[in-house]
């Protein structure tokens, strides 16, 4: 970097910092979040709110910076909003969810926090990402001041209980994956996600890491069981499952359909003329491969979607080898994946009519904005992360350079539109606190790798990997287990 | 009727109720279910099991009939396969779930049954109206008996507890309305009915009435109550927001898009485009309607589902008025909806792209064909019973004299194809249990009304309506409350 744009770099690296305290939420006096944005120039919405997973990249920075205190408020306020008790009532958030987002409302005076669990937001979907992410939090938390007592007591202990028992608990799955409806998590609209796609199941493997770090063994024995036992299942399952890369789209694409019985091969019964395989068959890098969107009975969805695969990585749910052969696609279909804003959300858009069937005519998910395909600068301390964690930083500091001198131009939009990711984005908010916050985390995670373990997780233990193979997977893919 | 029409009338019944007795399924010497389908000339895969909804008919023509012990046996024989444990295991199926199936395996002369909860089924679909559908008959039992005393029993009460905690609880849904996968019911595959798909709504809303009706207080009082908080909501929610006719049609054309907020008028955030408008405006009859398949975030199926509407009328979850109109639709569109076989599944089927993205290029589910457009005989039971409650019994009159001397001459096949149903099923199986049971048992209704109340419920009572009403629906239209 010449002098002159060292002087820039820092320059905006400072606004960025200013503009992250900008956003601080406070609530009767302590800070307890960050605002979805400080946009001057247009009305609100719910721009006014903390959102849970908007924050987490807020909060690891302060994490980072020492500034502990803004989480510790964030994590306990929150917590206090999650629903405690059995609800068999149609309309009540189930037991054990953290809201998609809060607000501060003033009342004669007073302060009081409001939660919206989706009930007010668009089409109401239900945020079941809010609940893994904080739990994630939770645990970054506790990595970074080193002290477990805020996770250990009652009330915490408790909360995490409830989100496991949410999520553990049977009902309608036959798979170790969570079946969630459309649009519960980052891509909070319509866009054929529902089922069991790539982001929640990530989110709930990196949870459940987490909360099995947390939870005090005594009285908690049944649901540690319970995590012991899924976890490896999911593991195996996403691993073997979800994978693809141009062997195993290979044999999909060779799969007999309807076989019957247990010992089916073509286990989800995929027909391979649902799959776009000559496409894939030329964009697939030779030694590069991604986790699949989405599983389920006569379904494989072949779009890459950032945020799953960049936490597979980090959570250590993707197998090394998988880790590395994503980090490659991503280096090989730069173009595609990062081009002029790192990065796309997700990897082809749903166009014509694949994009009416499946958002439904959604207008602002039209092909290649917003969900469907835009660039969001957010993800790019995940890529940070996946890169440090495999050691290919080259990748993450070419990100940033490309975002660096546009994101300060452009005044911190939300996200970019377009193949390339060169328009800001048709409806995007700017000062949007995520897209600072993620820019500055990924800078803080090159600059210092050893921050890498607030949301990193290590190999899991292999007994629990050896026992979970004798349960189900005695077909699995060795390379993939 | 002619004379020799009337001889080959009768003798077609008697051979009917000849093959109907020759799939009766007898374990350790006792008979528990009828298998699905009795066809020499095939292998038998699945079909030399007992499928729950396919025993309905059966159970019900055997109820009829004072064969009263067949189905207390499978009742029985059925309760004992149902998890009664809480698994937090990830593929044991949930507690209360029914199974999809059960067969009779023979080891070292023993007799024992096999239970398969969509574990050896094709793409491994969960089979939730099982339970639903287990409920609606053992309260048909309880009808036809007269004899309360087998619900009554604790392992049945804790049975139908099960069953009613599984579907009430709270998890990720956010309406009345119960999420399920994909292909949760009749249509077991993947045909774009994940998420909140009519059939299970209505069989949810009828297993929870008869639930109430058996259900002894003591004991279970916080599920009693959570029944009679949910059946007003579900209700009011079907009424509302499924019903399509021609003015309710143009009010969602009309909607507005991205309403934020507790008073959005565009609930699910529908978006006109992704209607097909122009279709239905020609196709409603000016006095017909009918329930939409499915309704999620940016999601209104108007596919018209013949399961779900029928099974509104029968069992009261579609109001009087809405109940004609259904039947107008089916008069009015006759040819589309019974053609040559009663009836459609649903119409209409699934093309060209739509046909792909939403089956995955389900080669069994072509258009026209099987589920997608198919005509399935066994839904004329259902025919008779919605036109014995609504006394448009010409209907099903016409609808039986269709089928007559088509189904025994083409050997009682599963289903056929086409789009007025001419052809036999692409892959249908023929002396299919349930086409034999459905012909029968839509005959016997017709011929003794009386026995419509062994599926029918009467009207909800006001008071529930309206209390549901102050908890919620201060918006809905009065003409569908």
């Amino acid at each position: 970097m010449q002098v002159e744009d060292l002087v820039t770099n820092n320059k905006i690296e400072t606004e960025a910092w200013e503009a992250l305290d900008k956003s601080i939420l406070y609530y009767r006096g302590v800070p307890v979040g960050t605002l979805a944005a400080v946009d001057s120039t247009v009305e609100s919405l719910n721009y006014d709110q903390c959102f849970i997973r908007d924050f987490v990249s807020s909060a690891l920075l302060f994490l980072i910076q020492g500034r502990t205190d803004i989480v510790r408020n964030f994590l306990e306020e929150t917590l206090k909003l999650q629903p405690k008790e059995k609800a068999l009532d149609a309309y009540k958030p189930g037991r054990g969810l953290i809201p998609a987002s809060f607000k501060v409302i003033s009342e004669n005076g007073e302060e009081f926090l409001e939660a919206d669990f989706g009930e007010h937001a668009i089409a109401r979907v239900t945020p079941v990402d809010s609940c893994l992410w904080w739990l994630i939090l939770l645990r970054a938390y506790v990595v970074a001041t080193k002290d477990i007592s805020l996770a250990h007591q009652p009330e915490f202990q408790n909360g995490i209980r409830l989100i496991m028992e949410l999520c553990l608990a049977n009902r309608f799955d036959m798979y170790p994956t969570l079946l969630v409806p459309d649009g519960a998590c980052m891509i909070d609209r319509r866009m054929g996600i529902y089922g069991h796609p790539l982001e929640i199941q990530v989110l709930f493997y990196a949870a459940m890491r987490a909360a099995g770090e947390l939870l005090i063994c005594q009285g908690n024995q049944d649901i540690v069981t319970a995590i012991d036992k899924r976890l490896p299942l999911l593991c195996g399952h996403i691993r073997q499952h979800y994978w693809i890369d141009i062997n195993r789209l290979n044999a999909i694409y060779r799969f007999k359909g309807e076989e019957y019985g247990v010992k089916a091969v073509n286990l989800f019964n995929i027909y391979a003329d649902s799959l776009p395989y000559y496409e894939l068959d030329k964009w697939l890098p030779r030694k590069g491969g991604f986790l699949a969107g989405n599983v389920g009975p006569s379904q494989l969805d072949t779009r890459f979607f950032s945020l799953g695969n960049l936490m597979a990585i980090i959570s250590d749910l993707a197998t090394e080898e998988q880790s590395q052969a994503i980090m490659t696609l991503i280096e090989k279909r730069w173009d595609d994946l990062v081009g002029d804003m790192p990065m796309k959300i997700c990897f082809p858009a749903l166009e014509n009519q694949d994009y009416k069937i499946v958002t439904g005519c959604d207008p602002k998910n039209i092909p290649w904005s917003y969900h469907n395909g835009g660039s969001w600068p957010v993800l790019m301390w995940m890529l940070a992360a996946a890169a440090v964690k495999t050691k290919r930083l080259n990748l993450a500091e070419k990100a940033i350079e490309v975002a660096l001198f546009r994101l300060s131009g452009d005044e911190w939009p939300e996200y970019y539109d377009g193949k390339k990711g060169r328009l800001i984005g048709k409806q995007a908010r700017k000062y949007q606190t995520w897209t600072i916050a993620g820019f500055l985390l990924a800078k803080e995670l090159l600059k210092n790798p050893q921050h890498l373990p607030l949301v990193s997780f290590d190999k899991l233990p292999s007994e629990l990997v050896s026992r979970a193979c004798q349960l189900e997977f005695n077909s699995i893919d060795p390379v993939a287990s």
